[in-house]
């Protein structure tokens, strides 16, 4: 029999393989749990804006992936239907991020997770992610 | 004397040539006006995620830009504080998205700004943006 | 045959009716229609906060009433899921508050919808309201 | 001196004593602390909507009170910039409700707060509440 933990790995690895994003934006899948996932981010030079600060979208989508793992953990095909980020402190080039995703609530085949981001040198909480997401009710292909 | 345009463009100009992230996501600037910009980007091999569809983020990272520049058009660095965002529709590998910023209020050093990302083929809304402003009160560097 | 104008009055009257919260807050029906509605609300004494300005809640409480008469007024019982609000301006004891919803889109069961309430003595935007439905799929009852 | 606890209670009576918005919602206040607050509310005949259900507004009106207390809990005068909330479960005639808003964070004069609201009889989570404040950098009239 599968445990909860043992799903959540697989349903890790079945999405990993194909997330050439996450992979792209040199992020790090840290650890995956019930409900949880983390991920981790360096701040490249292809990550700052204008002003010298890492872009915001990026932050969001380091994130929006530790969110997607923590959703599609349980084993069934999850989508994101929205989120809402609030952006506290800047990141600079260098900054390592570490993204920790928690289920706040999962009603039928609606879900809500909380995903706050931390810069790992100082433990300053750089954004607090919220996601909206929405189960497709098929397994994720092992 | 600068009209309104004028520093709008000026304020893009000196935005982009700093703006890494936004050119290695291969963004487009299209046209910038006083509360508003439009961007563009392919979505490429390397933004699709597990599920075979571009990464929520990459899509709120060009809907980011695209307000970026929107908020800053008025000649005043100005950075987010947050912004929320829902996915309609899916984008797939090839999909162009074009992204068009407009200001919905201005108050103090405080900003909201609406995006709309559209898939430029049939003009279908893949997201609704909203993002939160907030002014530094410095010029922006000529 | 019912055309979309007449559903929409009829579902208003179907849920105005039972909406005992609304009345109670003395908001008034202005209009409805397919996908639009607008309702108005005077604040009252009850209505103000320890600060002497119309308690935030309150004036939400006004765009998710003109929020869900746009949502159902398609003929399907709808209800929110959730909504994201932006504070501009205090109101104060005795501004009359015009709330107007919009849809912005609709996918499925899914909608997405834009509420604006302003202070009708001089169409200051108040706040800026922007709501997530979800359709039951059941016909209004008449 | 005044201890953060005091400061805190001292904060919410300043507030409360002027609140006629959450008194006539039939609001109690529970508790107060150093970034927290609780807020209790029974769901009464007038807030019940054209569905036989609590009206969202109102759910989100208990929320907005709660974290209101908290962020004005350090001694400063404090304001609501916005806030979302997602809507997990109805409430009906007669639940208690009870919200609790915790700090999430602080940077300069902006503020962030989570506001959980369950039902009293059985725990379950109705609503789940973010709020973003802005500090005036004015003390609470003692």
């Amino acid at each position: 029999m599968t445990t909860p933990d043992e799903l959540a790995r697989a349903s890790a690895e079945a999405m990993w393989s194909g997330d050439a994003a996450s992979k792209a934006l040199g992020m790090r899948l840290v650890s995956v749990g019930p409900g949880t996932a983390s991920l981790s981010m360096t701040v490249r030079e292809d990550m700052i804006n204008g002003w010298d600060l890492c872009h915001g979208g990026l932050i969001a989508s380091l994130a929006d992936s530790a969110f997607a793992f923590a959703c599609n953990s349980h084993g069934t095909v999850t989508v994101a239907s929205g989120f809402d980020v609030t952006l506290l402190e800047s990141a600079r080039l260098g900054d390592e991020l570490l993204a920790v995703a928690v289920e706040r609530a999962r009603r039928g085949r609606s879900g809500l997770y909380d995903v706050t981001v931390t810069r790992s040198s100082d433990d300053t909480v750089i954004a607090e992610f919220r996601g909206r997401s929405r189960s497709t009710g098929d397994p994720i292909p092992g």
